[in-house]
């Protein structure tokens, strides 16, 4: 049984950062990631909006990240946590380990749907995108697929439309589930839309060139060019610990946190994609900080939650 | 009169990270600056903790910063803001021009009071500092003293305790304002206090070096060798345009935003230490994303307000 402070759980941008300022702090901390650190950061195929750096592929990016944190925090990479329990402090056991912790800091992220079609994989980050924010810009003047129906399928699309990319949206149904007035914002842009329709396969060599779509009412195959490709068919938030310990998710699955990152659990904190709001990787940076000073807080000085606007003055 | 979508005011990192991601939104976006762009971050003598920058000063830091935002946004620096007035739109007037624009972001920053006395700015970021968060990891072992007695002076002198810093607190009355609890375990861990006494001088070459003290009570004055000075005697954020416009502003000034970076008013968001919380430059540099991204969101699809979880569906 090791015994630790902080126990980060995720290696992503939010993570990493959480290390650097826990350990600043003076806290015994460690961060474990089932797989090797960078989270869906990593697969970005470039990063122009992360500030100090005007563009920088998002492997490079993260393992920038992850040799800054290593200056400060131990990480075990390749280590699955396979059950967090809450007794007076928390029991977090891994298949390599177990550990005790007083505070918690939850970054484990999400992971997207995927489309499951031939050439989805081999084209990930050479056409085929996951990400409208992130990805957008690179498309501009050129033809994109939007793949979905929901929401956020729709807001990606119109973002898409609105930064100059030339957007056709497929849906596998004769209408989509995204509310009227964001449905009237796309027909009002004049973006078109391919309805009954499914992709079967994403085509291209080094990048993507098209796709081939079925019309589910015809069951007919028909080719068609496009430079991206952006599936946008959900996100599946890693909320299996959480789970364990009655962390508060809200409808989505995402981990519900107040301003200080702290979650309806004492002790417990999240930062980055798994909490939903805006997925970017500043974003999870400053939560992962965030977070990492609350704990602090809260382990050191028990009477200060909830106190930090007097703490200002 | 300059027509706008975006007007950004203040060019920290807050303002510079939502100048980029404004412009990549496709929105008409300026940054206003009355001096140049950097904000406080542009003081800190060297920066370890934002994420990918394993060591940089200030300076060299927010410099990055500027010329990344300047490949996409126009920052109009020694430009002041003299008037903010809420029409339809806004309407800004500066000692320069004249704007109109459907969102503000406010990103004005704040200011450390100063001590006002002999050799303190000469030493400015030579073992003299304002925030221990940023700084007190360069003065483990070392000794420091810590100006101040409020809640957060106090806090600030255990957090430098903690991390190994041998910490002296320098108080002028004989007895803090910070509350009980927080003296307590000020007391508990054996922090030194000099009761009555102001500092007269900051003594120093190239590096701060000690203090003169004068005791209040006996009119004498000693010397005293210390590594580091910290003054922690409060910040006043620069909240006169947010006043302008009906912004509210919590009981120090600080302006109040929802997670969306959203004021009161519509249309006006806020991001960095004005908005008070963790004063660090990975955050302001996130609130700044979301700022600008709420913005986008409001001005381009109006009904979305206060509908971001559906948007995640």
């Amino acid at each position: 049984m090791e015994e630790k402070d902080v126990i980060i759980i995720g290696g992503g941008p939010a993570g990493l950062s959480a290390g650097i300022y826990s350990v600043r702090n003076g806290l015994k901390t460690i961060i474990i990631d089932k797989g090797v650190c960078g989270g869906l950061a990593a697969e970005a195929p470039w990063i122009e909006n992360y500030l100090g750096f005007e563009g920088i592929k998002g492997m490079e990016l993260t393992e920038r990240f992850k040799s800054h944190a290593l200056k400060y925090v131990d990480i075990n990479e390749t280590e699955t946590v396979k059950e967090v329990k809450k007794t007076e402090d928390f029991i977090v056991t891994t298949d390599k380990n177990k550990y005790t912790a007083k505070a918690l800091i939850l970054a484990t992220g999400t992971i997207h749907t995927k489309l499951g079609v031939k050439g989805e994989s081999e084209l990930a980050g050479k056409g085929v995108s996951y990400c409208a924010t992130c990805d957008g810009f690179f498309f501009k003047q050129k033809k994109v697929l939007l793949v979905g129906g929901g929401n956020s399928s729709v807001i990606d699309a119109i973002h898409l439309h609105d930064i100059g990319c030339k957007v056709t949206l497929i849906h596998r149904r004769d209408e989509l589930r995204a509310e009227q007035s964001l449905q009237k914002t796309l027909f009002d842009k004049g973006i078109e839309v391919i309805w009954n329709s499914v992709v079967e396969e994403i085509m291209g060599g080094d990048v993507a060139a098209g796709v081939k779509i079925r019309n589910k009412l015809e069951d007919k195959i028909q080719e068609k060019e496009f430079n991206g490709i952006f599936i946008s068919i959900g996100e599946m938030p890693s909320n299996e610990l959480a789970k364990m310990i009655s962390v508060n998710l809200d409808k989505n699955g995402y981990i519900v946190t107040d301003k200080r990152q702290g979650t309806n659990v004492p002790r417990v904190y999240s930062a980055g994609d798994i909490t939903g709001g805006v997925k970017q990787v500043i974003v999870a940076c400053a939560e992962g900080a965030i977070a990492a000073n609350s704990a602090y807080e809260d382990i050191k000085n028990p009477y200060w939650v909830g106190k930090e606007s007097e703490a200002n003055g």
